[in-house]
């Protein structure tokens, strides 16, 4: 549970399955639940830097809404495939994190998709406020190119 | 929107239409989304008799939470079907409500599923709670043989 | 159901009323959603010019998977509000559409989102395939600016 | 993954984290989304004894819709619980298949739900069929009491 030196590496990986409901009659995995498996991304790169977002809500009463949001869908899911979502944060700002994501498909590789979220950070009032100092720190430290 | 006398009668119908990401790769409807189905068939009932669901949460703090629900599905809902959902109050107790729904295509009334889901009436606490008298008398006012 | 003389406006609109189980315990609309209501704003549309998407599958073979999404969020949709949707197609090439989205508060008119969707057209066999050229007129008659 | 002999125990059991989307403004998971566990539970099930259901639709051409489904929930799942799905199978017929759930959090051992999913056997043409032998046997050497 406490992060390993590699979870501070630029780039944070975890992996999920598709599930059947996640597939459409097309077969393939629907596009909107793509964002949803960005959220496990940064869920778990969160959880890795020592920083559960559940906490972060919880306990300092942080909320992180996405403000916006893109995806580039390359190649299809399909179900039971296991997806691996590496993680990046971009930028972050003073109330401002952008994550990055890259998914592919685990047995060989393939790039499935891109994409990013951008998230404000709002107190429990829906106002902008500052990331804690220590959070911010700890999002630096992922950075790409650090 | 609806006419009054109507809306007091055993049986409240609202119609959805299956939505692409709620059909899989069998291409037919998942079948929790009818849970999802059976909510909106409840909601639009409550609405009818002039007790929407939000407003009892945001005004009188009370919740609904499932307790039990149950279905079985006869036929395969499709893409872009229109579904009926007729909804029966069943049961009204204390702090219970149990409510029926009988799905069909509305299309040629062929029937699709059947189901229940029973609910306990709670405050903001958790606390099972009694129904405000109000709400009783015109949920019992639409149980069916009345 | 046939499509009446507004239909053929630049911009179709349809409603969507925010579901309880699209809410999170951030009290608000899941951000994922929104890309499912644009699904609906463009169903919805090709339903008006009398191209419903269900038919172009199943009757033409020929299916739009997303190959870009992307939204910005503005306002936070909540439970029961009524979303209006916004549609527009923004571009069509021979084996590509372009949806455009603006997502409103029915009651107040209140900007909520703005977004878009990018088509491939591809046939069965997952190949690019044109588009049948009585579509792609009725998609250009709808053109924002004609 | 996962010890054979154990896999051949009555019960089977596998984790899923709650994830942000499948909470509701309730702050809680929202109860359909209990079904989503029950087949991930059953899906790793069958996995487990080395019949992929993947396998089984995509090779046998043998599906397993859902005929009837129904949960009791005895405590809320919370945002980012791990929740344990034990699966058991109860009774498998020539052409149906039931199968249990018990869903706990896995931190505390919490019983969180209890619920089931009948199934029937059919092939592409959505007709009855028998399950195919091997299938059988696998599923009934897990079946409780064994």
């Amino acid at each position: 549970m406490a992060p390993a030196a590699e979870d501070r590496s630029p780039v944070h990986r975890t992996c999920t399955r598709v599930r059947y409901p996640e597939t459409d009659r097309m077969g393939v995995a629907y596009h909107a639940h793509y964002l949803v498996w960005f959220e496990l991304g940064r869920t778990e790169m969160m959880r890795a830097i020592g920083a559960p977002y559940g906490e972060l809500e919880d306990e300092a009463g942080i909320l992180f809404p996405v403000i916006e949001a893109g995806a580039r869908y390359l190649r299809p899911a399909r179900y039971d495939d296991v997806v691996a979502i590496d993680t990046t944060v971009r930028a972050v700002g003073g109330a401002r994190v952008r994550f990055e994501y890259a998914l592919s498909r685990e047995a060989d590789g393939e790039r499935l998709a891109t994409g990013f979220t951008e998230h404000a950070s709002v107190g429990r009032d829906g106002r902008p406020t500052r990331l804690p100092a220590e959070l911010r720190e700890r999002l630096e430290e992922t950075r790409e190119g650090e």
